[in-house]
């Protein structure tokens, strides 16, 4: 019969832990697993190469380039690093664009002081639209706001490439089924509500683009201002549209957040925990850590201290995707043909 | 190159529609299959029989016992509905409870008028805990209150039974993702806001419980007003907690919603529409329609219309559970004995 004790038998001793921590890591070997199997039904018949050039001495840049070339090499791929000055670089680049043994072009941002950045646009646009792996080139830029997926309309065989850290992070949220699989592709962000800390080119904002497109509420957040993001009421546009939101700031928008996005650059900042939810997902995507780890353990119920590791596997998926991308040559079966056309379909 | 059209091509043509309608049925067929695989692990030599008592002239408790005993002979169970006046109610179910050929004993209520609700509760108390399918005897309800899983710790080889429409919202909120598998079994709702309207002791209070239970902050509302059901601060608890909010109203609460369950029986009942959060997720388990289908369409993420044939799935599931906890038979194989000790194990 029933037991009426205090304690009852049965019960577990203790809830358990309320924070779920996911490592890079694991989101990217999901990740290169599917690389590897992409790339051995493509039947390229040598190992696909990437070229890197680093025409900075930014110490972080030189650490992900070392990590990247690791890990490339360990996915069986080639990985140039260049190093060369400034000066040199266009004509670096230029010389890959026409190598047909190199299929991706990476470049280490940013290259010149910020108040020169329209020099960084420029290089970004030297690279062939088919070896862009970052996918900085601005048709693909163009393609990201618009909410294009395809780059040849309307046979839609060639998936537009996405820049590495904003699709790194979308990945990492499908990870952790922030998108519901169970609404239509597109609409998997629908219900929840995003803040982006970081409104950069290359980072903040793309992402905050990326992820109304698929349908959240983003706050885009930076030192200068709060904007919204969003596809509109009811996510009835096609794509996001953005509105300033002087009156808010990031202390207001925090404690609405399912999801914080921390990619401030800098050791100095952290995000107040006392404003986050709980119960919230945190991301942090800097060098340094946005977040105050042991209370964020506390409050959320997942965090993912870093993404670096999923950014690199990003890359070679991108890598790939622009070998499939590549118009058929001679020799290329109908399988490893039909391989590519479907490659990464599924985003 | 880069195409700079204002419309560009390849963009979706329209977007896609934002509300998925998820019917019972989908849900209900991927719970019948495993009740299904379970239930010819166990080896059980005769059909699993449940008899059904109906002692009032409800026409919805007949709809549904018709409908059941039509999924039920579909399933393979026998399925007898025995019509019987009140007063030789408990005579017919402690007779059921001495019938080794009866499995499973389900009673339809309310019996007797809400100023006599002690009587029904007394029925609930004569079923044997042993063929308890609807989980209403006080050791089912207290280990669900009290977030007990298993009826024989410390073996915990045995699962406690949980009543079958709760359970059958538990489990529409598990395949439509809201639980979420990446979290800790049992703090997966970890981070959303539910508001259950309907307090009723067999389906309303015990939803609140069990979604609190798992991590959520539910909203609990009826006519007298509003309960909080929560884990506490950060979800330390083991169990919930229940706090009275005379300050708040429905009107307060739905705003805050990730998940609004409606299940007020009447006809007159409308879930205001307006105060509803873009891309909520609504469920109705009501007879009647508690939320306005066009209109909610046009601002949740999620719509599910009814819970009843997935209320029946459970049914059968806790039926084959039953059987499962029930003691080990003579000539019963290692095999189907390890299959009982593992039935359903991952809920």
């Amino acid at each position: 019969m029933a037991s009426k004790a205090a304690v009852p038998q049965g019960a577990p001793s203790e809830p358990p832990k309320t924070c779920k921590v996911i490592l890079a890591d694991t989101i990217a070997k999901k990740m290169l697993a599917e690389v590897q199997s992409t790339l051995s039904a493509i039947q390229l018949p040598r190992r696909p190469t990437l070229s890197a050039f680093l025409a900075n001495d930014d110490p972080h840049a030189y650490q992900y380039a070392e990590w990247s070339k690791k890990t490339c090499e360990e996915q069986g791929f080639s990985f140039n690093l260049v190093k060369v000055d400034k000066e040199s670089l266009e004509e670096a680049i230029i010389a890959a664009n026409n190598d047909p043994e190199v299929d991706g072009i990476l470049v280490y941002y940013p290259i010149w002081p910020a108040n020169q950045g329209h020099q960084d646009r420029y290089i970004q646009e030297t690279v062939s639209l088919a070896k862009d792996v970052e996918g900085l080139c601005h048709t693909h830029l163009f393609n990201m706001y618009h909410n294009v997926r395809f780059l040849d309309p309307p046979a839609n065989l060639k998936k537009s490439i996405l820049p590495c850290t904003p699709l790194a992070i979308v990945k990492a949220l499908e990870h952790l089924q922030i998108y519901n699989p169970i609404l239509a592709y597109g609409n998997r962000l629908y219900g929840k509500t995003i803040t982006v800390i970081n409104r950069s080119e290359v980072n903040g904002r793309p992402l905050a683009a990326l992820l109304a497109n698929d349908g959240a509420t983003v706050y885009s957040v930076d030192i200068t201002g709060v904007q919204l993001f969003t596809r509109g009421s009811g996510i009835k546009a096609l794509r996001h549209q953005v509105v300033d939101k002087p009156d808010l700031t990031l202390n207001d928008v925090l404690p609405l957040s399912d999801v914080v996005i921390g990619g401030v650059p800098t050791e100095k900042f952290k995000v107040p925990t006392e404003l986050l939810r709980e119960g919230v997902v945190c991301i942090n995507f800097s060098s340094f850590r946005n977040f105050d780890g042991p209370a964020v353990k506390e409050k959320a119920s997942i965090y993912v201290p870093s993404i670096g590791k999923v950014t690199i596997a990003v890359l070679l998926r991108n890598l790939v995707r622009l070998i499939a991308n590549s118009p058929r040559q001679e020799g290329t079966s109908d399988d490893a043909q039909k391989a590519r056309e479907g490659a990464f379909k599924d985003d």
